[in-house]
Formats: structure tokens, C-alpha cells, sequence
């Protein structure tokens, strides 16, 4: 069994790029020919017409960076709130984007006391058994984000799904929102903020899971927004694999993005989601029916200033 | 607009019984009578059989107490994991209970950054725009839980959807689960736990959504394992409406379960899923195809115990 970190890590360094895709689709995001193909298709289902026109446009976008990115994150809220056609596309582009060599990231922030943790961790990354004891993968994404706010209890099930299955988890310790201190940045009698408290919970859960590569399957969640904390956050969890929201359109550089990586440049995979997605409403010179050109481009541009930030570090 | 919060508790005034039943159907808490029907109704869908067979108890489930429990909390962590068709009967599940007069609670714990809080919001308790400009209710429960991890821009979507169209969130603050203390009991330097704080958030997200009887809409998850914290939860949000998990199976009793009511015994609503779902495996004396008769007589005996533990309450 391949252990998750392993796998990611070492096609962020075959491709040199930690960049992970977001795959949020609103329909402000897909040309207008692409929706108005799909509605003449289906006049009379508003469902279906926008359930496939999100789906070619994932699929123009996976086939556009599949060998120059090693990893998708759909977000489930983006297709949950189209119903169970939405929910169908998520699953069918987590398919399309493996069968590309893609490694998927669901994010759908899964959290809930251990016997519901079960159910959610075989739902996104395990098997679940129906009648006549059959056993089938359900949504079969590599690796899901988690929030801790239960402990441990709520985090375990995955844990062992990973061991198990070679899957991998992402738990938020520091979000990037601009709301995220609320809660996280609270300080604790001890000194510690409650962001730093999580990041010391999952850098003790991921202890058994670290791959060849020294990263472990357990992972965190750490924006670029406050690139300071993302040095922090490091540094107590020195073999954590870390997702980093908050690149482009949510307002961090690439400077701060990659706070988080190790001092070798490593065990970090950077998100973009609308920056790459919506690449083609900043170029003129293209028309939107070559939408998949703009995000390539973009996702060049993007690989290269994560490149030269990682060479020229800022923050460490 | 009818008020969330008013709507819940004039509905558990008029039944005299402040239990919501959760429904988080596992092959296992079903009769295998039911399981066996539909298998030979669909000797080669596995996914059908099992979709069927939960659906089938969850309409028995909701038909045997809908005049007696005002509402019902589907977990969608044992509906996920049974892929698409477990969706779409989560979906029905909804459905059926709101045409039987039950309120619905969709217990999804979810949380994001603003704009992806929007979508899951809109997914669960509001409406969704379609292409042509078609909008629709995708989920439509009544309320849904929450994690406020995120601070404030993870909540407020959810608030606004709550205030345009009527519904309710309950934001988790202390859980019943075993390690739910390793983040939420940590002391702040002010001296509050990481609960506490939460609860304090709650209390001031919530005061704009208060209704006529006095509970808002913006309400909050406090498990009933530690009654001496559902007390305390309960001083600093007197305006919530409290949703209690951890009776019965989970280990809670009837005085505990009550320990986050009002002084005047309102402003709480307990849950049991799994007392209520496998009622009839504990019966002798019936059949497993009158598991609906089952529940009802347990529902009844919890109604009873509730009413007489907050006539003598143990902690206030």
C-alpha cells in the first residue's frame, strides 16, 4: 500500500510543482457557450443542463493542467448546492481527474463524533458495504479535509481509513479567512494560541503515517494569509503535509504562500481555485471557448512564482 | 416570515415532548425482513436494495411518532455513504418528514470560508440558481448544524439564508463525544474554555434572529455527557436554542439530557438516534416488522422521562 504522502509528494517533484486546482464551478465561471450548448441539449431541465455544462468545463480544466499539476480539489459545497445532479458531477470528476493521473482532494471539511466520523471517512476516501454484503467505493476521492474541533474521536476513523486504504486527510489548524482568528487565534493559559494547539494535536496524530518521503498522511490546513502563523505552523509540525488556501483571488502572493514549506522547499501544495478557473475573463486576446488555454497559461505563470519565491524565501 | 426558533418550540409546546429523533440508518438497525424485500426487488442494484430498505424504515420511523416528535435530525454522514442513491434518499427522508408535519434538521456540521459557506447555506436551507436563471430548493431542511471553527464569515451566510427564508442553525459548541475536551476544554488566558468561548460567539451571532418566544434561530450543539457544562453553555447563551445529543445510546440519562433547559424548562430539544431507530431489537415481545410500534412506545417513555426529569431537575 503506497502511503498518500508519498504519492503526493513525489509527483509534486516530478511535475516541480506544488500546485493543487480547485475545482469549485459556480456557472458565472463557465463561458456562456458552453451553458448554452447544454441548455439547447436539455430545454426542458435546468438540473441537467447545468450539471453537464459544469462537468465539460472540469474536464477542459483537468485536461488542461493534468501534466503540469499534480493535484485537484473539488470543493463539495459547489456541487452539493446543485442537488443531486451537482453531487453526481463531484463524483464524476474526482473519476475523470484520476483517469487523468490526477491525485484528488475533496474538500468538504468533514467533522462529527466517531461513529458518524466512520460513515464520512468511508464516504469520501473508504468502501462502505450495502445489502448482500457488497462492498463498493463510494465517492473513491485519495484524500479528504477534516476539521478537529471533536478531538481526536472524530479525526481516528479517517486516520485508520488512511492507514488502510493509503488515503490521506487535511485537518484545518489555521484557515484563510478573514475571520479565521476568532476562534484559532485565542490564547490559551499555556501560551499557545488555538491554532497551535490544534497543529500540536495533528502533528501527535499523524505520527504513525509518515511515508519514505518524511511527510505523514495526516496533513494540515494552513492559509497563506498570514504567512507568520504558516512559519509557526511549521515548525510544530515538521512532517505534516500542508494545504495552503488563500493563494490569488483570496489575496496572498506567492511570497506567502509558500511560508509553510520546510527549508528544502517541500511537504506544501499550494491551492488555487478561481485564479486558475476563471483565467480566461483577464485575457483579451483569447475567446472564451479557449478558456482551457488561459488556465494553462495561468498555471504555468503560477508554478514559476512559486518556483522563484521557494528559491528567494521571504518568510522561514 | 415565520421565525425558525418560534417555529420549533411552539411545536414542541403543543406536543409536550422537546425530543428531535435522529435518523442515521445503518443496514444494520433495519429488520432484515425490509432488507430481504428489496433485494428481491432489485436482485442486481445493490445500491437500489439498500436505498430502498433505509427508505422504507426511515417513512415507518416517521409514521410512528410524526404526532408525537416534533422534529427528526437525518445525519448525512450514513446517507453519503451509500454514494448518490443514499443522497437522493436523504433527499426523500426530507421530504417525507416535512409532508408528515415534522421539522427537519440536517445534521451536516458544515463550515467553510465565506463565499463556499454561501454555497453549502443555500444547499441545505436555501436555493440554488440553475442555468436560465431557474431557482430552486435543492436540500430544503428547516435547520442545519454548523461548525463555527471559522469564525463569524464561516456562519454568516447561513445566518442570512436563516433570516431571508425562515430557518435555523445550531453551531456546535460542546459535543458529546469522549475527546471532544481536547480542543474545546483548553483554558483560555481569560479564563473561559474554548467552549465557552464559542458559546459567547453564539450568544452575540444570535441576537438579531430572537423570536417572539424568546429562543433565536442561530441556536447551538451542546452534548448532554457533561451536564455541569450544558449548564454553564446554557448561562451564556440564554437565548439559544440548544440541540442536545449523547442520550440514551451515547450514555447521557434523562437529568442530564435536561441540564441546558431554561429555568422554566424550554429552549432545549433532545436527541436519540439510535434508542428510537433499534427500539425493536430490544422487544421480545414483537415481531421485527412492528419496529415501528417499538419506537413509538420508546418514544413515548422517553417523552415521559424528559417531563418528569425537568419537573425535578438535578442541575440548573
Amino acid at each position: 500500500m503506497k502511503n498518500f504522502a508519498d504519492a503526493l509528494t513525489t509527483r509534486i517533484k516530478e511535475l516541480d510543482n506544488p500546485t493543487v486546482m480547485g475545482l469549485d464551478p459556480r456557472l458565472e465561471y463557465i463561458p456562456i457557450d458552453i451553458i448554452s450548448k447544454w441548455i439547447q441539449e436539455y430545454p426542458n431541465d435546468n438540473d441537467a443542463s447545468t450539471a453537464e455544462a459544469i462537468f465539460e468545463f472540469n474536464c477542459g480544466l483537468i485536461d488542461a493542467v493534468c501534466d503540469i499539476i499534480p493535484a485537484v480539489k473539488p470543493q463539495i459545497a459547489y456541487y452539493e448546492m446543485y442537488g443531486l445532479k451537482g453531487l453526481e458531477v463531484f463524483k464524476r470528476t474526482i473519476d475523470y481527474a484520476r483517469s487523468k493521473g490526477m491525485i484528488v482532494i475533496a474538500d468538504a471539511k468533514r467533522n462529527d463524533i466517531g461513529s458518524t466520523a466512520t460513515a464520512y471517512a468511508e464516504a469520501m476516501i473508504g468502501k462502505t458495504e450495502l445489502t448482500d454484503g457488497v462492498v463498493e467505493v463510494k465517492f473513491g476521492a485519495d484524500a479528504v479535509t477534516v476539521n478537529g474541533y471533536l478531538g481526536i474521536d472524530g479525526v481516528q476513523p479517517f486516520i485508520d481509513v488512511c492507514k488502510r486504504d493509503g488515503r490521506g486527510i487535511f485537518t484545518l489548524v489555521r484557515t484563510s479567512n478573514p475571520s479565521a482568528g476568532d476562534l484559532q487565534d485565542l490564547v490559551l493559559q499555556d501560551g499557545r494560541t488555538v491554532y497551535q494547539a490544534m497543529a500540536d494535536n495533528v502533528n501527535n496524530w499523524g505520527k504513525d503515517l509518515i511515508g519514505e518521503n518524511g511527510f505523514s498522511s495526516v496533513g494540515a490546513v494552513v492559509g497563506a494569509t498570514v504567512p507568520e502563523q504558516a512559519v509557526e505552523a511549521r515548525k510544530r509540525m515538521p512532517n505534516a503535509l500542508i494545504l495552503v488556501p488563500g493563494y490569488g483571488a483570496q489575496g496572498a502572493g506567492p511570497d506567502a504562500a509558500v511560508a509553510s514549506f520546510t527549508k528544502e522547499g517541500t511537504g506544501s501544495i499550494v491551492n488555487a481555485s478561481r485564479s486558475l478557473m476563471c483565467a480566461w475573463k483577464k485575457r483579451e486576446d483569447l475567446k472564451p471557448k479557449h478558456f482551457a488555454k488561459a488556465t494553462r497559461d495561468e498555471a504555468l505563470d503560477m508554478r514559476m512564482k512559486l518556483c522563484y519565491a521557494l528559491k528567494e524565501r521571504k518568510y522561514v
